[in-house]
């Protein structure tokens, strides 16, 4: 992605339709200070007036698996449905350390191996890599999922003397392709976890930001036998800056690094919690999440009830906003019927929307479309991992206001209308 | 260390020489309020009144090296004599992401393997057992090191067909053993590292907790052809629940991830310094170090004028204080020729002694010193990694008070008399 941000950075009077973040519109660094005087006086509350103690949760080393699991189980309760067990959770930095904790504790062997949709999130990408996990594409739907491919690829993937440890998905708006899962299909992909013996990894940072009762229960909601590990990020509802993500893992795992090891009776000798191994694997790699980062996010947590959703109500507005705007605003610039023919898909919340246009878009023709009409989009390609151009692209709306919008969608329109009229013919310029 | 943990929080009364953690006598929460504040006002200063990008950085997702890395390099100015280029740092979560993104980078191929004095910090062992990158042991000595076999080790590895990429050496105040390195030792160990091809990894969290003009320069103020990668914490000399290190990696390498493939004229075709490697793992790993911790600790360096020598004047006081009640404490309580035999180390600063004993002292001598005398140490087998009990314990003195100290030293005499005349007596009780 460092090609993706010098482009960002050389034309910075573009509109970006490329990147993904929050939208800054509200951020307000009093709630800093407010946040954290608030989970403070959380921590003189509950900790018996022993001064020393608050000092030390806040300022010293602390607890490896993190000082505000409670309230992160808290709002899962009332924003998710989700019950967890406060010591299954390991609060981590952002959701990308949870994702590499998660992937490397399921390395155990070669033979190993994790299932992802593709396109799929860079994160995944980046943390199986870093993990050396190799990861085994399987193919999109308008479900979010292609649940017959998956049985193939898991079918193949075990002929081939390889273990399918788990496989990756964003059920509630993907990223990069928008999709949500029918709750069908999130019922039907727990069933064939358990049939065929792998963990779902469910990553969610958009589903909150939904339209009211559009929404199916998340994954973990409706998982009765433990087979969800489930990833959060209050990087998109908390404070980007905050750096906290968590992971729930209440999966009963076997001590040691190897395979499993039955003992008599078939049972192994000692087991723990895979949020346990994940706390070991953290304890190498950062030991523990800053106290001070978790001190923000637990006082944003604390002032609004653990409701994210309600505390959120602005912020979901924005982006149910811009979504509207983008999807309408295309429908005007590309008439059904009419030349160039460019389609899209119609998502009903998150930031993202994929465009499917006449011509493979690469990062050469995202730098023409950046020097010349001054607009920056991502390639689809690139959560692909192949480096093969595809006909699509991702537009991002979160960061943009109304009037960004319309003027980004100009210039887009024009850009397209360029080249499918005559492919690449700003290059010379 | 989950077993010390586990002893600590079961003897909540016992004196603890066990937990190498800075002093809390001194925290302040009104700090944390304080140091924001002022990196805000510096931010503001140097964004030319854009209150939006003044926000953003704080707020929203930031760049993957850090945003207080220009303090970093001052601070490495005036504190330790080191002229650092800000572009060639990266801020970590903590120096253990430090350790761990510079071993995972080393580690090229399977013949790469670093090389480490032993007893080692259990950080360094951790990381690399993560990275999957062998630590290759290297005799210590009163010097910190032992030279030849420094030389011994690096060419034995070499014959079985190995790369040894570099030695991890904490110069100043070792963890465990307190040593430190003369001036003369660290100029050889930097010119054995230039004649055998390896980098030399430098760990400073203890150098600043020194006697005044008592303390050689450091490997990196001394470095003149950058063999040595320089890791730093503000753990002990910053806040603690900051979770702030860095690493100095100013290093020219090869761009890609196998060995170097040198292009025509025997230079490799594409280049980029290390830092800029280690922040490639390092977006794969925690994306970046929360914004709103770096701001704490940035806030304090300006508060400071980067000079943290100063700032932790009170601290070193108290350090320094506390080692001389130990060392003469210990001296009372073993008086030279008398039974049973003690003997210790005697470091100039930091916040640990070794003391031998006339036993191997492993972890049930640890549970029954906690349950029948109330005083915690830590066996220092476990900076072996071996498993075999030693005949050495480590004090850490750097949290407690003088009257824990002295009332610390009468169990622990008792402990180690009663161990001595009759071992394992308490056992049965």
């Amino acid at each position: 992605m460092t090609f993706l941000n010098d482009v960002a950075q050389e034309y910075p009077d573009a509109v970006s339709f490329a990147a993904g973040r929050p939208y800054e519109g509200f951020f307000d660094l009093g709630d800093v200070h407010r946040y954290l005087d608030r989970f403070v006086a959380h921590l003189r509350a509950t900790s018996g007036g022993d001064e020393a103690r608050v000092r030390r949760t806040l300022l010293q080393y602390g607890r490896t698996k993190g000082i505000i699991h409670d309230l992160v189980a808290r709002n899962l309760a009332v924003d998710e449905g989700i019950e967890a067990d406060p010591e299954s959770i390991v609060v981590t930095v952002g959701c990308q350390e949870a994702l590499f904790l998660t992937l490397r504790a399921l390395r155990r062997t070669e033979r190993d191996a994790v299932l992802a949709v593709v396109p799929c999130y860079v994160g995944l990408s980046g943390a199986a890599e870093l993990a050396e996990l190799p990861v085994l594409p399987v193919e999109n739907s308008a479900a979010g999922i292609d649940l017959d491919d998956l049985v193939r690829v898991v079918e193949r993937a075990k002929a081939d003397g390889r273990r399918p440890r788990a496989c990756y998905v964003v059920p509630d708006f993907a990223n990069p392709s928008g999709a949500s899962m029918p709750r069908a299909t999130r019922e039907r992909l727990l069933e064939l976890a358990e049939e065929h013996d792998f963990l779902l990894l469910e990553d969610n940072p958009y589903g909150l930001f939904h339209q009211a009762a559009a929404r199916p229960p998340t994954l973990k909601a409706l998982d009765r036998s433990r087979r969800v590990v489930y990833l959060g990020s209050y990087a998109k509802t908390g404070i980007p800056g905050a750096r906290i993500g968590f992971v729930v893992a209440d999966q009963t795992v076997d001590v040691g690094a190897g395979d499993p090891v039955p003992a008599e009776g078939g049972r192994p000798a000692r087991s723990e919690t895979l949020a346990d191994q994940l706390a070991k694997i953290k304890s190498m790699l950062t030991v523990n999440t800053a106290p001070l980062a978790q001190a923000v996010i637990g006082g944003k947590l604390l002032a609004h009830d653990c409701d994210l959703r309600a505390a959120n109500a602005r912020e979901t507005r924005v982006y149910q906003d811009n979504l509207r705007r983008v999807l309408d605003g295309l429908a005007e610039r590309f008439p059904a019927g009419s030349s160039p023919s460019v389609s899209w898909n119609a998502p009903t919340g998150g930031f993202f929307v994929i465009l499917t246009v006449p011509f493979p878009a690469d990062d050469a023709l995202l730098a023409l479309s950046a020097r010349k009409h001054k607009v920056l989009w991502t390639p689809v390609h690139h959560f692909y991992g192949d480096g093969v151009a595809r006909h699509q692209i991702r537009l991002s709306f979160s960061q943009l206001t109304p009037d960004e919008i319309d003027r980004g969608l100009d210039r887009l329109a024009a850009f397209i209308g360029e080249q499918s009229a005559s492919p690449r013919q700003g290059d010379a310029r």
